[in-house]
């Protein structure tokens, strides 16, 4: 596979201790933990005076995996349309660093982890998270690697509001922040989605309040529910439209309450794929930090990076609903008024929020150019909106 | 409460046998109804010749009491807004009939009824449902009754949708049919909300193949995330930002994942109310009634109206993504290509697909002008779009 494959080829994650009993990690809730995993992978090769790195940050059911194969997978990394040689962030000139969220599942510390108190794992007994917690986890990566300083910070969805939360309290980390179908405050219609599939796997008779790992039993009909009707929202009605439209799922067969049109053929795979890739403590964890997300809420939100100015570039699809061009809008205009150095663009795309995923040529192309703009990333006041 | 309340007062829900073994149901999927009961209200007086009736359809959840109170409830009928002395849909001018739906769980048959021929509740054995089915037994609560013709045929939302395939299939039944917030054909995405409902409920491991009332149970949990989930759809973003944003539930708690956010509360009510007043069997078969409906898609669908032209009006709501404008413009497409006299408005309002419960005065009294036009109505051209 990897022999025709125009891009990297076979990449592999790595595993590493970034906190432990002597540099426990404090989070912004006040606990602390003892013991930090974190799994990551790195693409390209680290510059001389380490300053080439290009940090991803992933969305809410993401990993460390983001570009290449794996050995065996069907599929290459999930942002590989992104990550590459030649590609928008070309692993020609970038050194890649991408990394499993601290509360993940995918080989980084989370509620599915062993808590070394107890012996078992942690369940609801995980502490919560916060988005700034995402980004001291990621600096800890980043001082580990080596790097000076990060080229720039990129991500969808919840990897936009990462970056953003990194541009906003560390600035002098990075030179440009790519902020991607993120929003800076969930709507209550965001928050109600996120809700309902929370309470779809919590409810699940298999959660057993969080210790379903212990009892050997997984809130599976939970999980799935919830991925399912996310999964709804991840894709707009035109793009449903133009892919299912009420095709019939099989050629004959008698109408009933299974899998009678394609569109729930479809999702009905998407529901049970999660299953054999995702954590139901994680759903939890992770999109309970996005629901509190709201960085620009205190006033003194933006003071760091006007002294420090990080160049963004924020998009957004046209037909994404979960989160808006009117949400990258308004992180634009909080951006502006603080006068930062701000691009915007809104990329067309029928296929709503997961555009972020897709190869859509301007969208890539628009990622690159920012990326390999020939700029001194300070004082110069690159474009604005 | 009737005492100081400007409406019907207290009304009656009563109960008629309009099918049974010597005049069995034949249904449109060939299936036989050896029994079909029907609840149903009716409202001010039937004229002389019988000729001044309206018909009320309802929506997924509806039922028979449409308008007045029952004595001890804390609210009036779910459409108390439109119909009453005076109101759009004037009682002291209409004989108003309401009943509720063959396959629903409000007196009349569904599949949580007795089975004649086994003694025990229906569960998935009851037959599967055609909008045509719901025609077919109004229609027979309307001979009943003694109405020779109605004046009106008018729905909201599914019962849009009945009015529409009554004007199709009997268009000699009616003088106006009034489809408000409705659709003549699903989306994938209308459909693929509907399916993560139903697979709620019947993975619900109290759902027992649908044979939960012999065994005692219910699928609660399955029946409130359908019906949470729904509850978003009908509602617009704009509509759930004005009314919560992102405030708190309560006024001091520690973040978790309980109900943070008011949206949070509200939601889980509206899951835990549904339960004392829907049957998780019902909803299964309801909404796959309306996956299913596509009434145009027979090219001689419009030759009956054709022949005996029925007038429309067909309304939309803004905000309503669920069944957005778009989708009462193509019903509007359709019949005026027909060269039906149709009126179509489109109303403004924030509040998306419930909008044609509420008290919205354009809308309200749109349907009165409609309803009291003074106009014959065959022959006329009315109103074209």
């Amino acid at each position: 596979m990897a022999a025709t494959y125009d891009g990297l080829g076979v990449t592999e994650t790595k595993k590493v201790t970034l906190f432990d009993p002597a540099h426990p990690l404090t989070l912004v809730g006040g606990d602390q933990l003892d013991e930090v995993v974190v799994a990551y992978e790195t693409y390209g090769t680290l510059n001389e005076d380490a300053s080439n790195a290009v940090y991803i940050c992933h969305a809410l059911t993401g990993d460390a995996h983001a570009a290449g194969w794996h050995p065996g997978d069907k599929h290459p990394g999930w942002w590989d349309t992104m990550i590459g040689p030649g590609k928008a962030i070309d692993t020609n000139r970038w050194f890649v660093i991408s990394s499993n969220l601290l509360g993940g599942c995918q080989g980084s510390t989370g509620p599915g982890s062993i808590n070394p108190a107890t012996g078992k794992p942690w369940g609801l007994d995980f502490p919560l998270l916060d988005m700034s917690d995402f980004v001291t986890v990621h600096r800890a990566l980043v001082a580990h690697l080596g790097v000076r300083k990060l080229h720039a910070v990129v991500g969808g969805s919840m990897g936009g509001m990462q970056a953003l939360q990194w541009s906003l309290s560390y600035p002098q980390d990075l030179g440009i922040a790519v902020i991607i179908a993120a929003s800076s405050r969930l709507t209550a219609q965001n928050i109600a989605f996120s809700a309902v599939g929370r309470e779809a796997i919590i409810r699940d008779e298999n959660f057993r309040d969080g210790r379903f790992c212990e009892q050997e039993t997984r809130p599976d009909v939970g999980l799935s529910i919830a991925r399912m009707m996310a999964h709804i929202t991840y894709t707009s009605e035109e793009g449903f439209q133009a892919k299912f439209g009420r095709k019939p799922q099989h050629k004959e067969s008698a109408p009933g309450f299974g899998v009678d049109f394609a569109v729930e053929g479809y999702l009905e795979h998407q529901g049970e794929a999660f299953l054999t890739r995702f954590d139901a403590l994680s759903y939890l964890y992770l999109t309970r930090v996005m629901d509190y997300f709201d960085p620009f809420a205190e006033p003194s939100a933006l003071d760091a990076v006007r002294a420090d100015p990080v160049r963004y570039l924020v998009m957004s699809f046209d037909s994404d609903w979960r989160f808006s061009t009117e949400q990258s809008r308004r992180i634009v205009r909080r951006l502006a008024a603080a006068e930062l150095p701000v691009t915007f663009r809104e990329i067309h795309s029928p296929w709503g929020h997961d555009s972020f995923l897709l190869k859509i040529d301007p969208y890539l192309a628009t990622v690159k150019a920012v990326l390999e703009a020939d700029t001194d990333y300070r004082g110069t006041v690159w474009s604005r909106t």
